[in-house]
């Protein structure tokens, strides 16, 4: 593995990479997600710009294959049972907005351009390196701490897939020829409550979860992946139970606060 | 009236552009239009980049009011009459598809900036300084010079716009506080075959046209402007009837082949 950086919003200099490099295939993660303003945020816009250039660039050079970022988001606030096939698209802010648009120009560029383009809605993805201000981070690591942690009524259901699965999704969509949009998803849609619990049943303090404590606002109550077309389509499914991928991430947080508190101690 | 020049690929130029400038209203019109290639050109991708870098700066410099050119190809060959409100999307092509792509994305970033943005769909503009090489211009020539003129059996129906009426809607546009995708189209469906003898009524040599000369290939048989919403909401109908805009453009040619000539004959 042969590493290059590159500043994606530096058109020119992305310009010259891919050139220089010919690339025949192309995972594009990058966005802006940053807890609290990606939902809103103007950089949503600049990602779809960066993200174009970088298409075109892609099959300038000759590229093949490529497998881009979507989101659950693009189905939006209401969808439930979100299916690629039948659900509508109707995201509720502009970062769902961007990625569906993107998607859009995307699918009919690479029909006119030549190469194989699939979008892969990730769904709600978490494990170790994770942002420390999203859900599960501040979860386990205020139980962890012994601090009290404030939730919302916690009755809201979410498709959490650990990690790892995501990345085999990708790999595995990577190497098939599907195109278009696919869920990445469980499939299974467990509450904020359910995994709360989960997680206090591995790092104790149950008593510190206080539900309720928060406003839960506009949060969306059902959001969970229909899975038929990744796991017939494709015959992947996640091979990491949620308890596993849970205490995965419960490990690597306790290491992770161990080795910060050593470095405070030193 | 003052005119600033401004290459919107150049997009830090075109920043400081409106930066300067400050501008209040805005009505984006720029794209390729280029009859042959404009369907499926790269260039529908970089518009959209450009597009987008414009209105992020447009929004940045203090903007409140945009109206951006859409296009009846957002719906797709097989869509018919045309209604903002029930009419699915299914671009056939990248040019739709870009246009739409932008459509949404200027939908979500205007409302989180806070700008209002309106979305027109131009149906089939026509009338002076049109490229030559499109239908209309191309029949006046054929007809005007007395050579014969190929052209498909002519069923299709098509909603045809004079010019005039089109700057005109735009205006209107602009002035209303209408956001969101609206139809500019006369909302009456008439055949190339109306349309090529209404000009040899005006030119003679209805006989030099050739019906069924060429393949219509898989041109949509009829695609029109629903005009509830831009005649009942902006209170806005064409002014020009379609035989005094063809009146118009054939004047208009005429005169400009007779400077031509002048010029040749110099």
């Amino acid at each position: 593995v042969r590493w290059h950086r590159c500043d994606l919003f530096d058109g020119r200099t992305c310009d010259e990479l891919v050139a220089a490099l010919a690339p025949e295939l192309l995972v594009h993660l990058a966005w802006n997600a940053v807890p609290g303003q990606f939902w809103i945020s103007d950089e949503n816009v600049r990602w779809v710009e960066a993200s174009l250039r970088l298409m075109r660039s892609f099959a300038g050079a000759g590229g093949r294959r490529a497998v881009l970022a979507g989101s659950c988001a693009e189905y939006g606030p209401a969808a439930g049972i979100c299916s690629e096939d039948s659900t509508p698209l109707r995201p509720g802010a502009l970062y769902g907005s961007c990625k569906d648009a993107l998607r859009q120009v995307v699918a009919a560029h690479a029909r006119q351009a030549g190469y194989r383009a699939a979008w892969v809605r990730i769904f709600h993805p978490f494990g170790a390196r994770e942002r420390p201000d999203r859900l599960i981070p501040s979860v386990i690591q205020g139980l962890l701490a012994g601090r009290p942690v404030d939730l919302t009524e916690g009755h809201q259901r979410r498709d959490f897939l650990a990690v790892e699965d995501v990345a085999a999704a990708l790999v595995s969509v990577l190497a098939s020829d599907f195109e278009g949009p696919l869920n990445v998803g469980s499939g299974d849609a467990t509450s904020v409550r359910d995994m709360a619990a989960m997680i206090a049943a591995l790092t104790g303090g149950h008593e510190l979860v206080r539900f309720g404590a928060r406003s839960g606002g506009k949060e969306p109550q059902l959001v969970v992946a229909d899975t038929t077309r990744i796991n017939h389509e494709l015959g992947w499914a996640p091979a990491v139970p949620l308890e596993d991928g849970i205490a995965r991430a419960v490990d690597w947080w306790r290491a992770q606060m161990r080795e910060d508190a050593l470095q405070l101690a030193r």
